[in-house]
């Protein structure tokens, strides 16, 4: 459809997905709430309903919940639980995960595999069709509506491809969308995992019921996803959101994959905060920073790692004036450690300061956003466009 | 209307008002062209603009084009010269601006006033009256759509008030809008300058006719202005697009009025390299720059002010993924200077390179884009919402 111009079926599709949107993301919800929350008429709602309804979509009440209360009004819609499901991939630079995931954030399975270090397309194809093989064989009477593709960016959301991940030498303009498009004869959705994560704090996450958010992901690559008005916000091609190639030192810095210097992911990244405490993991420099046990040079390092992330903060509620940033990713956890500080200096730093305060939370998933948010890529898309079935010409 | 759901008048409305942004940007265009451009039926099409004709809103063809050719099809449909025409307002530090503009961007009336180092709100405010009496005063015939205000940030959008401008000391929590609303009777809109001329280069300058666009000025401030998928983007409450306060230098660097150290203004503002440079004019530094007649000294400075206009670039490249990158402002016309070299090197070093060219270029208005701005404001309102009649409540 022309996106310029809107009909009437567009019309009744997006009013039901809103409704749909709103019962998966806060459980179930009478016909009145509905009416309000939306600002339709009680009959409004029940035609937008009664089709969602007769196609199983929907659920009226519990058989005890009626018998306590007749009243009809305060009967409650809700979406039946593993009705409508999605399978999640997430691609990392040293790993594969997959998931399932019903359309309320239950999460039903979750597997993964390793990639080696000289993994080409085809390898890693075949380490994804193993996973997913699997569990569609081990999850034999579920529908899916689709499989989500978290992925390391970056991607092309259009032709769902992986074009040329940083550090996967020997993978690049790899259409992993269209190979398992007609392995699985299911719609296959790509975003990187930036945009996946911000899904799913959106959907399911700290920044559920926020219109306009931002997702920093400190792992070891640094990035950001956005939702603007409840869509999440993708750029022209699907390349926004590289915040950590914000530059705080372009002419000194060290130097970026991207062939910046100074990059805010040069100073932040998990890999440069192991090698530059000089820890083999991040559980152990977590411990470390708790027992105090750094040097003095080690604590220096901590000086430029806290104003990168503030800048990074900064430069979030300066561009994008979001209701609320959420921090995730494994580097989360340090960045935890310094929220107090991190929440009041973005609040008296940022241009909006004296108008409202800038809610700042650490991800509800830790460092499984990014997982939890590939099968959030198909809710999204039902959310956004239409109900099953699907028209996926 | 609850912006969750949409009702059968918006979806007429909103087709109503894309088909009439259509023509007030393109200029003339017969259905035939209309059909094909909005993916609707030819009968849809005559439906929706026919109101619109019977209204006066829309002219079909020329008596002249008519009997040049009988084809039907042909006879394009315009807007009338005049026909919808908005007032505008911009507020800078030291002056204020106004003007009147009709829907297809003809401009026709032009004033200004300065603003004295003390101003108050009570001072700004006569200041903008006497303006605005005079302009109604000199064209009486017009009945204008509304004022738009283009004004030095931040300013609070919902409630139409200039918040507290930095170095403009005694303007704060200034209500201008319902001031202006009360006093000449009609809807008054405002955006941060750098929105406006944003606008100004999406509806008629060089951005015209791209979906996704970055704005980014260069003034006595920096600041930079997002079109998103046609709509222009303000943040959850207006304070979106501070890209002058991205920081590239945390620690080190010069402080800024925001209270951050280093940020991309304090290398690029127009403030900065007249005292930079010790000039007294920008004319000056330009004669002097195209004379080849700088210090060594002078030409260190270029150094970072290049970076730091590179690093801008970047950011609003890598973070909202445009289709093209608009500079403009006064500074603008130094950075045309360099624009071969930083169109290589951000295309060298986005995110995105390799995938597709990023357009860069200088603002067709010059430093001018923030004033034309001003009655885009009211124009966007009726290209997103409705055609005027408007529903003032």
């Amino acid at each position: 459809m022309n996106s310029k111009t809107k009909n009437l079926q567009y019309l009744k599709s997006s009013n039901q997905a809103a409704i749909y949107k709103h019962l998966a993301t806060n459980g179930p919800t009478s016909r009145a709430e509905l009416s309000r929350e939306f600002g339709l008429s009680r009959m409004a709602i029940t035609n937008l309903v009664s089709d969602m309804i007769q196609e199983g979509l929907l659920l009226e009440g519990e058989p005890a919940a009626l018998s306590k209360n007749s009243a009809r009004k305060s009967i409650a819609l809700q979406i039946p639980d593993y009705c409508i499901t999605a399978v999640g991939v997430l691609i990392e630079r040293y790993s594969v995960h997959c998931n399932a995931m019903d359309i309320k954030g239950n999460e039903f399975y979750r597997d993964c595999a390793p990639i080696p270090d000289d993994a080409t397309n085809e390898l890693l194809l075949n380490i994804i069709l193993g996973l997913l093989n699997k569990l569609f064989e081990e999850l034999p009477g579920y529908n899916f509506s689709g499989i989500g593709i978290s992925s390391i960016g970056p991607v092309d959301i259009e032709t769902c491809t992986i074009l040329h991940p940083t550090n996967f030498y020997k993978v690049s303009n790899f259409p992993l969308g269209n190979i398992l498009m007609s392995e699985f004869k299911l719609p296959v959705y790509i975003l990187n995992c930036m945009s996946a994560a911000t899904l799913a704090e959106h959907l399911f996450g700290n920044a559920r019921g926020h219109r306009n958010m931002v997702y920093l992901g400190f792992g070891s690559g640094v990035g950001s996803g956005t939702i603007i008005n409840n869509k999440i916000f993708t750029g022209s091609k699907g390349f926004a959101g590289e915040l950590g190639h914000t530059s705080i030192d372009p002419i000194n810095g060290p130097v970026c994959s991207c062939g910046q210097h100074g990059c805010i992911e040069t100073y932040t990244s998990t890999r440069v905060v192991l090698r530059e405490l000089g820890c083999s993991s991040f559980d152990e420099v977590l411990e470390a920073y708790d027992r105090n046990e750094f040097s003095l040079q080690q604590w220096a390092f901590f000086e430029n790692y806290y104003h990168a992330v503030l800048t990074a903060l900064l430069t979030a509620a300066n561009i994008y004036d979001p209701e609320i940033i959420v921090v995730g990713d494994q580097g989360s956890a340090l960045i935890e450690r310094f929220i107090t500080k991190l929440t009041r200096q973005l609040n008296c730093l940022m241009i909006q300061h004296g108008t409202r305060m800038m809610d700042l939370k650490v991800s509800a998933f830790g460092d499984k956003a990014a997982l939890i948010g590939a099968p959030c890529i198909v809710f999204d898309q039902i959310f956004a466009r239409n109900l099953p079935p699907f028209d996926y010409s």
